[in-house]
């Protein structure tokens, strides 16, 4: 019974990297069908591929994550394959695959993709995504092989974690950064709408966005349609977090955001204003 | 009997997007093939992603066309499916689907994609073309609903149009504009070779081709072949519109045309000279 | 019996060039397996196509490779179909085939495609990758035509060849040049292993690189790891071929590099010093 490749990398379109890789796939079982999440994940950069693969992995269908992003790759890091409840994980052990098999449960075993055997012999350097990550995925992916077959056994909590910033707690104010900036502009950030409500800003209300030493403020709105075009504005977007985008334009450019920039967020309080002294608020 | 989906939109390749609705089309019928006929629409160009389609069209093989370039997701704009003699269509009910529908021989069903039963629930907005459409495409593909089961019907006369520009009419010049710059530079017009046979130009002579106050004089010619490398020319591209090219170059490049840019055509009077008295001409 | 296709092309992603080329397939038949090798070779770049067909090309399942990277679409060169012991080859005979033909054991039969049979007729000028190249390829890998019906039988020794430069023969210096820079700004030349050690480089030692009037010492390491973060090395690829890379950087921006650029590799001579008279050396 074949399982469908889910292939995540930085390999870009310029090259036939991505191409080869199905080709290697091809060749050991050729009714694998294979899904291109995304390769223009920018080049090596670990944190971005793992929050694509977390943020997509729910809606991928069981059977292999496929995920090469390897700054590291020519050095000692260990390329690994981990078994789930969700399906198998191919890739580098280097905090890439580790948000998205934590969100499906966890480990429940992991190898080191050592034997020989499941490797493709390269006339120089090894190019691990062809080589080595994608016979495994295939043989994993047609049952060719069991993964225990690829090679040594890990523990399972010795997986490299990857790091993601939390939001800080604090009573008045929801301190956070930039997850991922889109395609069109828009901001999604580490915060969740349980951390706006934790502060007592609601749905509906203003709420003071900080960038930097600038502070904007934006309606916290259900849906685009609901302000004017070109006007800002926050939301609880597809993934359940807090992002700031703007209607018919871009997030960034407006408001000077990119992954890993600081966001703090903080209710409007409305002043009440003494009617008869107003200087005096 | 599981029918092919062909997906055309504006997600790019930078993100997630277009292996997500990969993946949830294959989590709801694993067997149903996916053609990306495009994903390089510029971000919510309506007209842009609907001539993508009419041209494609009848190339692609019927099923499910799944198109979705959408600028007004998150307004009152209607997600849609419509069903022709093609197939299937889906997506936004905002012109983008239109021209293709009509041209293969207009809508016999339509309905709103509004029940809930196919649509994905989101954990905040609704990512429509992964929430809403890709299920509705994978639905009608694999079988498993009919279009009527999606939710209300809509009057098939209540699809928005897309008005595309007409030649207009005129004794001795076609007064046209520039429907697509590929890839490459070459540079397709709405004017038709029947338009410019109309105000009595032939193929094989040479036309004047005005843009703003420059006019060009280009031979219209067969192939690119026919004229020195590096020259221009206009030809009856492989979809039967004229289109201004450049040999070895760049049209859009060398003769300022770019998508909406208007273009006139007309023939080139050659005016018998007074061999007698040639300055009198 | 249905093999797959692997499609080659200069095509990009920008417009639906690709999509309709998949959907000439599927309507031919549907259960061929389309393979992307790569899409974005630079516009016309025959020999950058022919180079990456042919490092994949080993990596490809056994079937039909489609390659269409055709500056002279439009004039006198023979669209053709080329058996082999790996499969068919398609594609414009303008030198792009030809190393990849060669590599796996060269040509048995090679025909023009001329037969109108197998072509999709064209409103005006062909376009060649979707009416002559892709039926071609679908025919063949669908088995419902032997190449011998495409088109009448041509020479095979009369392919056009690609000129490849080979290092040139000298005793201390390998002269060569850049074959590839891929996405990562390694730079792949056409210098062999077995160039530097037959002019006395030995993997481990120290290698001089010059590029145009600039000399660099980079070390011949077997892996990115053997050096420090942000320093250049030479290793030899995973193609087998010498490469000039930069730990974590771009070699191609690091020592002006392109394709094509000529680069000439010789080894260090530690002159042994006098240490009785150390200025004399």
């Amino acid at each position: 019974m074949t399982e469908p490749i889910s292939f995540l990398s930085d390999f870009g379109h310029a090259d036939e990297f991505v191409g080869v890789v199905h080709g290697v796939i091809a060749r050991i079982e050729p009714d694998i069908p294979v899904i291109d999440v995304v390769h223009e994940i920018p080049r090596g950069d670990i944190r971005a591929g793992a929050l694509a693969l977390l943020r997509a992995i729910q809606y991928l269908p069981n059977g292999v994550a496929l995920a090469v992003v390897d700054p590291g790759v020519g050095t000692a890091r260990r390329p690994i394959a981990v078994r789930t409840e969700w399906g198998h994980f191919v890739g580098p052990d280097n905090g890439l695959l580790a948000p998205a098999v934590a969100v499906v449960g966890g480990a429940n075993l992991m190898v080191a993709l050592e034997d020989p055997q499941f490797r493709i012999p390269a006339k120089g350097a090894t190019f691990d995504g062809r080589d080595v990550f994608a016979p495994a995925a295939a043989v994993l992916a047609s049952g060719q092989a069991d993964i225990s077959d690829l090679g040594p056994e890990l523990a399972v909590d010795s997986v490299t974690p990857l790091m993601l910033p939390l939001v800080e707690p604090d009573p008045t104010v929801a301190v956070g950064e930039v997850f991922w900036v889109d395609h069109y502009g828009n901001v999604q950030t580490n915060i969740t709408p349980g951390d706006l409500t934790a502060i007592g800003v609601a749905p509906g209300s203003d709420v003071a966005v900080r960038v930097g030493a600038t502070e904007h403020v934006l309606s916290w709105v259900e849906a685009y349609g609901d302000v004017d075009d070109g006007a800002g504005l926050i939301h609880v977007d597809s993934y359940g977090q807090v992002a700031v985008a703007v209607r018919g334009g871009r997030a960034d450019e407006s408001y000077a955001l990119a992954p890993g920039v600081a966001v703090t967020m903080f209710g409007i309080r409305r002043v009440p204003v003494d009617i008869q002294n107003p200087s005096a608020r």
